[in-house]
């Protein structure tokens, strides 16, 4: 291996050490070399064992370095844009976790800068790349199950996060939800045409004090005449539960949950089945590498990525539509992806 | 026992005769007497072979024997309301087939004559009395998940039925849905206030061209609070698709399929394992030899039937607010129980 | 339908009952026109109800009949092999419950007798017509899994029987295993040439007091190469466990469990699905109305009877080797069918 | 974490390796610090990329080293008894893959060894850690299903090794079943007092050829007067199936298989879920990590290695008596552990 991609990971909370990790362990085409985070202090150890050579307070030192070929933004949501712009101006080739920003204009100057800068760009939405969705998108692809009529997605979160990160989250359908709206373009291979959101604050009503929800059925409609909903819970006290159904012509397809082990009690109660994964960062431990890989793959042999900046765009716009949606009590028409705006 | 439940069975169809059978064969406490078809001829052979006795062209001799203490209603459904006012007046107590009508005005005027005559009415949702669904129904009333937040219904049909039932049908929300609606109230225990309706034709155009769909998304919204949704398709190939799930505040519940055989063939391809039952008449065996049972257990122990005319009526006001909310694009509020009525 | 079979029930037990009702309910080519049972008082209602026309205390009587065309006989098992003798030579056709008898020279004077008088004979291994197990069975007759090299049975009882019941039930191998052997044959297509078995009183020690086990496990080696392996265990506190496994060269078949209902309650605790059906009459109801319906299509229509007096012989040899591997702790190799008899 | 467990790893092959890609992933107290294979040449990018410092042709360099706490065996089989002894006597801790030897008194020699020099020794039975199985062992320890009655073990290989390889494996029962015959001590918490073995060259007949069997069917008798059961074959194109069967007086623990993917494709053919993980690599990659980890820990922390020498002598005693009843075709008793011979 002749070349190593030399990475600056930016933002060092839980998923961007998730990153560095597997890139340690499971890349072996990239190293990160230098990591971002304004608590610097506090990531000296994880870093220095992880073998990162530099640990700077400021990501633009990373953008300074010239022997750096790619970033990795893991910091807060409300600086993605501006480091996207940072990143393509200095030349550097970016993944971007979601969301890019929850403000449409934003999003667009980012993907601008990207786009005359010339460097790649790939949106962290890992789910594509789990093994069970991977192949669901393959076995449609195929034309196994003909033309797709009804996409359903189920997306629950173990518990609730703190009212800290929700309030900031951007709400439900920007924080959760964007997960499953890429979902759906995904597995459609189409854009969403319209949304109508119901939803509620059926867990924890500190979340409704603080203007967001906590669960919520959101039904799609998209250009090539299916049918999506989504549903969302921010609790799901029996694990993580992570499902996709998708009805063809020919058949449909079922994504399952994954369980924590594969051993059943059996008794007079009946049959006790394991509880599922934690969370995302179990359930996707796979997808996070290999999303990593892929974006890895399209550096080295110069492909495009495999999600794009528009596919972080347009679950953006869903999101807002679903917001308004929510707000006005009807369906929300999407102009999409020309003018990429809402109907307002 | 002392006393049999003399029963004239109105209408030998496929329904009818289903009812009848099990009531010969698995229902000690009732017996078939007489039975009414307009092609009495053609189901002479069936109605002998079975033990019947009187065998009429008109449902009126039905109506006049003072012997026979309860009528089933199997016919089409335009003649039902007609058929339980006559019923209420001759004093005979009735079980109907869904739906009652598809005009609320004269549902109206069927339960208030039989409010009148005093008899009793139970309405043919055979579904809640599956034992898996009654299970659902029992767990939820025990506490098990605490309170509901969501209900989501999946409801296929394995092919679409003939154009010409289609066209008399009332349209897919009050042909097929109905039963779904009947079963987000039961498992809900509660009303739907609002319905949001997003449908289309996916399966048969022709469908499309007698102005039904056969493909729906339907959101409700219900008087506790939860919300639901059910997705309905014409046309499932691996089978009649029948899932229930109920997410509540401490576990979810989920009702699953049923399939032809429990044998899976391994081999390079993965696990096969079967279809699913064929249709409705295989699917809910057991559950029609209940709701009979539990309705000739109404008539002797007189208790209240277990699907009340206001259980009849309820579907159908939400089919109704469906049809409008498709046809509008846009949710549509259901003042009910206490006006019965759509907002318009 | 010109030809109704009539039928002569004899011993109206449980097992009577199941066969009697079936015919009456599910089999329009039969009928029940007398039963003989030595407590002919307390079957009165019973039989009068389901309008079986003659009740004897005496078997003779039924025998002696014209009218009637076969004979279910569904007395205790140490009546069946004089039975059979008598119903054959007065010419009545011949179903009969397992085991035929315990001794092998009454098991063959039986079969002679059978032969002589040129009347059909179907044994009662009813598991041969349960949809899942029939549905193994034809797709190894199709070689969608190959050769066949191991079969795998498990059969649990939910609770054991009376002691008074075990006594004179043959002991676990000929009462309970003697279905599990013939499952091994009928999915082999090949003859058992050995039995180990390892067996222990782990689950009442009365039962050990009385001679007999409740829990084994068989080794068997086939006629065509192949190996198999029976689990029995008297007691199953999660229902009547009955499953089967045949391994093949091509792939694998597995035959798996019906349970109560398809609710399944996820909560903290995990997935709790319900347990299975509680023991045979349950499990089985198909398959007793199939292999009915199969020996009146028989007679009917002059075919052999697709399970044999060898196939009832078969199954009592291979139990009587494994009474005598459990007592003598080593293998017993089985002279079959051309000798028919054990190594001694 | 002052300190760190300095390993040297004794044979780079397939399981070497994974040892010690984990202990560079997955366990920061230890480091492999040292490797030695006779073909030092081709594992050195290998070991370079992994930071191992030290590349020996020769284990004696490891075994001289004072730097080096423990070493980690994984060469073939016939070196383990002597390099266990040369380790023990250098006072290096050892943990040691399976099987210690096939000769009984060499391993005894060897555990000697390790009992005099007062080290620890862990032998690689990592199927242990897998956390199915261990949750089917702490719910047995929980006394979950009361008192164990029966074991049933299912173990089948997707394909089978080379010949090469059988013919230096010892044979079935020493080089598969022997994980077999670890796992129902483990389950049981009992030993093995008597086997029976069934078995057959049905998958490729040059195995037999070369004096080994591709199927077997062993039956075991344990001390605590419990049953078991397992059933191997060298070929399964499904996958890879491991799977634990153990009944108890009340209940049943069902360890069932893991799927490549959780997703089905229902059609008109049915439901098509995903075949197996591959093989063992795959299947038992977090039982490899969690393995070395509880070994590290032993070390760290002086406790007793989770699986002992004893636990590296039975399942030999057990595997040499299920050669010995395959070929005498009779049961065989085991003294153990006392005396821990055969019976001869």
């Amino acid at each position: 291996m002749a070349k190593k991609i030399k990475v600056g990971l930016i933002g060092a909370g839980r998923i961007g050490r998730v990153h560095a990790e597997n890139i340690r362990f499971n890349i072996p085409d990239a190293e990160v070399v230098a990591v971002a985070d304004l608590y610097s202090d506090r990531i000296k150890d994880w870093a220095s064992n992880l073998g990162i050579k530099h640990i700077f307070g400021d990501s633009q030192k990373i953008m300074e370095d010239e022997a750096i070929d790619a970033v990795l933004i893991c910091s807060s949501t409300d600086t993605h844009s501006a480091l996207i712009i940072q990143a393509a101006r200095a030349g550097k080739h970016i993944f971007c976790e979601k969301p890019i920003d929850f403000d449409l204009n934003r999003i667009q100057e980012a993907l601008q800068a990207v786009e005359k800068a010339g460097v790649k760009l790939q949106i962290g939405f890992q789910r594509r790349f789990d093994p069970s969705f991977k192949k669901a998108y393959d076995l449609i692809g195929q034309g196994k199950i003909g033309d797709i009529r009804v996409i359903k997605i189920t997306s629950r979160d173990p518990a609730p996060p703190s009212l800290e990160y929700i309030k900031v989250s951007g709400g439900l359908f920007l924080d959760m939800t964007i997960h499953d709206f890429d979902m759906a373009r995904y597995l459609s291979r189409s854009e969403v045409t319209e949304v109508y959101a119901a939803g509620g604050v059926m867990v924890d009503k500190t979340i409704g004090e603080v203007g967001d929800i906590d669960t919520a059925i959101v039904t799609l409609k998209f250009a090539n005449g299916a049918l999506g909903v989504i549903d969302n819970s921010r609790q799901s006290l029996y694990g993580y539960d992570q499902r996709v159904e998708v009805l063809g012509s020919k058949g449909c397809i079922l994504v399952g949950n994954d369980p924590l082990t594969h051993t059943i009690l059996s008794t007079e109660e009946g049959f006790l089945s394991d509880k599922l994964q934690n969370f995302f960062i179990e359930r996707y431990r796979e997808a996070y590498i290999e999303e990593i890989k892929a974006f890895v793959d399209c550096l080295l042999n110069d492909k495009a990525p495999p999600v794009t900046g528009m596919d972080g765009l347009q679950p953006v716009l869903i999101g807002l539509a679903a917001k308004k949606s929510l707000l006005e009590g009807r369906p929300i028409p999407i102009n999409s992806p020309s003018g990429g705006g809402l109907e307002t």
